[in-house]
Parts: C-alpha cells; sequence; structure tokens
C-alpha cells in the first residue's frame, strides 16, 4: 500500500460537507473509526497492537518485552475543530509508510520499531491538549481528566463509557513508557521555517512554554430592549476588552496570545450577556516574557471582575540533544526548528524519555484548518527521512 | 382552575435544569407541548380553536365570522434561549384567566372575544422576532421565513416539517386579521417604569424603533501557537473593537447596542478565529439616533472589513390613540408607558390594526432571564385589567 493509498483512506473521515475541515474529537465515533483503520493497517502488517492505561495504540514491529526498549514514532489522529488534514494524521501515515519502505530495502532491525498513535493529543473536546501522553506520564492526573467535561457538559468518564472503556483503567502507565528507547514524532510544520529556509524537513530541538487559560466573566441577564445602558453589567464588554489587551500584551512581550474560543450566555440576539467563558492560549520563546503576557492580560480582566483559571501549563521543553545530534547526522540537510506547538514527543521529553521529532514542510505555513497543506513531494521526503531515522535509531553499533 | 393552576402547569415545561432558565423555542418537542397545553386549556372552556397559515393559535369565545370582528388578548409562548417564565406566558395565562373571570360574573359579550398564541415572537430559532405575526401581515415575506435557519442549519421549512407542518401554507392571512377588531396584549414589564411610578399596571403607548443586524468579520483560521502575529488576520479582534464601539455610540446617541449572541469558526482553543459572527440590537426612543447609532457602529466594523447585514428593522411604532384612550378611561390610574421591546401588538399596529398593550410591574426590571420575576398579586391585578378592558372593549353601547 502506497502513502498515497494510505492517505486516500483517511481523507473522508470526519471531514465536515459545509466547511471542508476535520472534526475528529476524542471518543466519538469518528475517533472510532480512526482507531478502527489504525488497528487494520498494523494487522495487515503484522503489527502487534496493544492498548495502554489510556487507550493510546501501540503497534510493534518486534518485541519490546522481550528485546528490550524500542525506537518509537507516531503521533496523532484527532483534530482541532474543523482542522486540516495533516496535523496528526501525517506522522501517523508516514510512520507506517516509513516501516513499509525499510520492509521493501529489506533492513531487518535490531531493536523493536514502535508505532503509537495517541489519543486527545488536540484536546479539542475535553480542553487539555495531549491528554493521552499526559495522563499515562502522570502530568494529568486520571482523576482530574476524567473529571473534564466537553460543551455538551459531558465528562470524560462518560465519553469513555460511552465508547465502550473503563475510566477506571486510566492512570499512570510505566510499562508503556519503559518499552521506549527513543520517540521521533514526525509532522507538519505550522509556521513556515522550513519556507524561509528552502528544506523539505526539518528536526525539531524543543518546545515553546505555553498554556490555556478560561476567564469567566460576570453580568447580569437581561433585555437587550428595556434595560438603560447604566443600569447592565454586560459581560461582553469585559471579554472584548481583554480580547484587545491580548493583542497588546503579546506585542508588548514578543509573544503569542489568542482568543479564539468563546462561550455566551444567555446567547440571545435581544438579551445583555449574562457570562462570558473566553479562553485564552499564551506562548513564546520565552517563558518570563510568556508569564509576564499572562499577568498583563490577567489585569485586563481583573478590571472586568474576572480571573484566569490555569487549565494547562507546559513549561519549556528540550528536545534530548543526544537524540536531536543523531538525527543531525542522518540527515545534515535538514535545519533545527523549535515550534510554538505542543506535541506528545513535548510531553514524554519533560519525563526524561528521549525524544525528538521531524517537521514537513508547509508552503503556507497555515495549519489548524482546512487550508493546512504540505505537498506530495515534501510528505514522500518526511517518509524517507523518518525511514533513514528509524534505520539508524535501531541498528545495534556491531 | 385557578391562575395560580394554570400557572404551575406551565412552568416545567422547557425549564433548562442547569440554568432554571427557559429553552421554548420554535416548532421544537417543547413548542409542541405548550401548543398542547393552549389546546387543551381552549376545549376545557369551550373555547373554539384555529389556526392561521402561520400556525399561531387563534381560540374565540362567540364567532366572529358569523358576529363580525372581536376583542382579541393573548401573547406568546415561546422564550429565548434560558429566558423568564413571564415573558409572553403572563399574557396568555392572564387572558385564559381574564376569561375565566368575566364568566365567573355572569357576562356574556357582545362581541366575540379571542385569545392568541403567536408562535415564535422572540425568534430565538431563526433569529427573526415576531415571526408568527410577521408572516401573517406580511411584513415578513413566506419565502424569506422559510429559508431562515437555525445554529444547526435546519431551514424553517424543514423544522415545519419536521413538526408535521406544510411550508406552503405559510403566507398572508386576511381572514385571520381581519377578525380582530382590536388587539390588547398583555405582558410582564421589561424594565422598572412601573416600579418607578409605585403602579401594579401600566398601558402601553408604543413600541421603540428597533432592529437586528448580523455582522460577519473576516480573518484567516490558523495555529495560535505558531503563527507570528504580524502574519495574523484575526476575526475576533475586529468583533472585539466593535463591541466596544457600540458600547459608545450608544452612549453617545442616547440609544441601546447590544452585541449579545456569538459564533466562531472554527472555535478551538488553540485556533486563530477565522470567521467570527457578531449579532448587533439596537434601539431607542428616538429613529434617527438608533440609525446614527447603527452607523457608528458599521464604521468601526468596516475597519475590520465586516459590513453589517439588516437582518430585521421596525420603526417606531405608536399603538391606536382611540384604543389607548379607552384603556385610560378604564384603567385611570394606569401610567403611560412606551416600551424597547418589540411585541406581536406592534407588528400588528403597523398594519393599521387597533392594537395596545398592558403592562404588569416587574420588581427588578430584569427580563430574558430565569430572574424575571412579577408577585402574584401584581399578576392578578393584570388579570383584574384585562377582564375589564375586555368586557368594555367587548360590549356594544345601547
Amino acid at each position: 500500500m502506497t502513502f498515497a493509498e494510505l492517505w486516500s483512506a483517511l481523507l473522508p473521515i470526519g471531514r465536515h460537507a459545509g466547511t471542508g475541515g476535520y472534526r475528529r474529537f476524542a471518543w466519538t465515533r469518528e475517533d472510532h473509526t480512526l482507531r478502527e483503520w489504525f488497528a487494520g493497517e498494523c494487522a495487515t502488517r503484522g503489527l502487534d497492537l496493544v492498548e495502554d492505561r489510556m487507550g493510546n495504540q501501540w503497534a510493534w514491529w518486534g518485541d519490546p518485552d522481550a528485546q528490550g526498549a524500542g525506537v518509537v514514532t507516531g503521533s496523532h489522529l484527532d483534530s482541532v475543530p474543523d482542522g486540516g488534514a495533516y496535523d496528526g494524521p501525517l506522522g501517523v501515515i508516514s510512520a507506517l509508510a516509513a516501516v513499509d519502505r525499510l520492509r521493501a530495502e529489506g533492513i531487518q532491525p535490531d531493536r523493536p520499531i514502535g508505532i503509537v498513535n495517541f489519543v486527545d493529543e488536540e484536546g479539542a473536546r475535553f480542553g487539555v491538549a495531549c491528554a493521552g501522553s499526559r495522563v499515562i506520564t502522570g502530568a494529568l492526573p486520571a482523576d482530574r481528566a476524567l473529571g473534564l467535561r466537553d460543551s455538551d457538559g459531558v465528562s470524560m468518564a462518560e465519553a469513555l463509557i460511552a465508547a465502550g472503556r473503563r475510566p477506571a483503567d486510566l492512570g499512570v502507565d510505566a510499562e508503556a513508557l519503559g518499552r521506549i528507547r527513543v520517540f521521533v514524532e514526525l509532522h507538519v510544520e505550522q509556521g513556515r521555517g522550513l519556507v524561509d529556509q528552502a528544506q523539505p524537513v526539518g528536526i525539531g530541538t524543543g518546545i515553546w512554554p505555553h498554556g490555556r487559560w478560561r476567564i469567566d466573566f460576570p453580568g447580569e441577564a437581561n433585555h437587550a430592549g428595556t434595560t438603560r445602558l447604566e443600569d447592565r453589567r454586560d459581560a461582553m464588554l469585559g471579554y472584548a476588552s481583554t480580547v484587545l489587551a491580548a493583542r497588546d500584551a503579546a506585542y508588548r512581550n514578543g509573544c503569542l496570545a489568542t482568543l479564539g474560543k468563546v462561550r455566551v450566555s444567555p446567547g440571545g440576539v435581544n438579551a445583555i450577556a449574562g457570562s462570558v467563558s473566553g479562553w485564552l492560549d499564551a506562548r513564546g520563546a520565552d517563558q518570563s516574557a510568556v508569564r509576564q503576557t499572562v499577568a498583563d492580560i490577567a489585569a485586563t480582566a481583573a478590571q472586568a471582575g474576572a480571573a484566569l483559571v490555569e487549565e494547562s501549563w507546559t513549561p519549556s521543553t528540550a528536545f534530548s540533544p543526544a537524540t536531536v545530534g543523531r538525527l543531525q547526522q542522518v540527515l545534515p540537510d535538514a535545519p533545527l526548528l523549535s515550534t510554538g506547538a505542543g506535541h506528545d514527543a513535548g510531553i514524554l521529553a519533560a519525563e526524561r524519555i528521549p525524544a525528538a521529532m521531524l517537521f514537513v514542510r508547509n508552503p503556507t505555513g497555515v495549519s489548524h484548518s482546512p487550508a493546512e497543506w504540505a505537498s506530495d513531494a515534501d510528505c514522500l521526503a518526511g517518509v524517507n527521512a523518518l525511514a533513514a531515522v528509524l534505520a539508524d535509531l535501531s541498528r545495534v553499533p556491531k
């Protein structure tokens, strides 16, 4: 099965006819279909599929329990709301294609090679990104994960049960982590670093510190046509001021700050907002600058009576220098990049598991959008690079 | 059946357990239950129930086709999202209770008395308020009504079919309108005018000019963690500026302007908003000041590349002076009030059907909220006032 065939099988799953974007959220029917597809591709290849305590899927070529920890690659298959086709799936498909490539070349790795499909990487449904890797490393305690609720009020525990799973299974999984000797995640680039450097593939060196905060603005729901301006407590005004303050603070501190999700109650055209919840995403290369950005935004929100509630925070993560160095030897032309996007590779790296990433050029830099795209030639360059890396890392020096 | 018994029967229908507010939207299951309840109460009283071409329910004591046009009262049973218990239902229940009162007093009206339950008054589902009265008067052409869509993309035509109705029935209904000699709608006040004047019941003299506009802010969906500020087209920024500009413009022009509903795409925490739609509600006592307010807001929206699309506009409406004068004779203590809220009475008045309103005191002035409230004593004063008005208007001078 070629890369193009693997790719076309995934394209229709969870694609919204109206927007052309993907809606592949954790523990939904679409997610189930994607997991079944992954299991089928692994079975076709004779890979042994195991699930860890979070339901992340691990497919092994070789036996890490008998031969020792292996070289793992892979990514995730879920999406942001109306996301693109590449973010996540490119890493999973490239992993399958790289294994096919190694076998076609007659390579017999000394160490086991694993392919992982992490669940709920985007956190689109329950609000915490990388929930799949965070739960098995303990970065997200199982109790807290199970109590997270989606926008319909369904808890992750309830969603798991509805998906035929057992919430009690969730927890730290040292066994699954112990099978990883090194993890290399391939991902479409989410900026234009490789475009600027005219290279199809780059090597990730680390992940910026980043976090999410919920901000609940208080107000009083009332009739928009009869309530005098001076009698109003309109939650939308504090939200709007905070949106503008976030952009200003980001500029001032050389960081990124975004409010891209908002929920209004009651939400009627002729009703003054009684409450507004906004979500802040803030990141930057420098951790103290990010903290300052968030503090500046909190000051504006406080004027509207709102406090920032931290939903997640991931400090600056540097990938393993030894692994990055090894990748540079295999791929001497690939430039080094750091990124503002969080990834499961960063969660593992924070637990001192040797990890690194490969990025594939994104001509527009657009991601988290149906317009996200990479050329076929660059995707194949990514598969070649990943195959070379897997061959190198799985070889025991004689 | 007492007023309290009528009231308690309605309380549980469409009440959201979480917010305590009502979610009674046109052509939903809740709406169906409310319509069945209304039909049942009319049947119990031996009133003849007929539906017009929009599905508005008219219950007659007497026969307007045989005896000539009658005196109509009533209101609506639908709600805004998480609305209160009084807005709409108080007018319908008071109408039933007033008929009971007249009968208990042995009054036999010379003219027919009708009670109407207008559909879709709030426009919560399809965005156009007073759709029930607008369609039968022609203020809202049937074709346009049928094409309106709710937030799930369901058109009114589809919703009607799902409710077992025929979209082709919709249209101007001169026959239904011809049965109305005069219309008096009782409604909970949506401000504190009666509190200030220490009166339980007031007489409505007219409705402020008011309208709704949709504003679509363009942007480009992209990753919140990797897109440089200078590369962004964030639709949320234009929306936020416009929210603040609306409040400023309203102050400057002595009007009301509110953005209480917003839709963001893709709506993920880590995605820059690719598009934001906001809805503006603007009103005021003076029509040119309202127009100036909207023009000021449009200027700010234009800076973000967004135009205002008028979804509805209702000019200043004065109720029939003769009817208002008659109500003043019946209720000499009731103060005169004009209101910023739209009502079906205003739609009928705009078609030169003699109409007026009665308002019942609202101690907090809060409406369109679960906190909306009127005292039992004031509600009964409203029933007494309405019964006296119906007795007067239905009497043929000998």
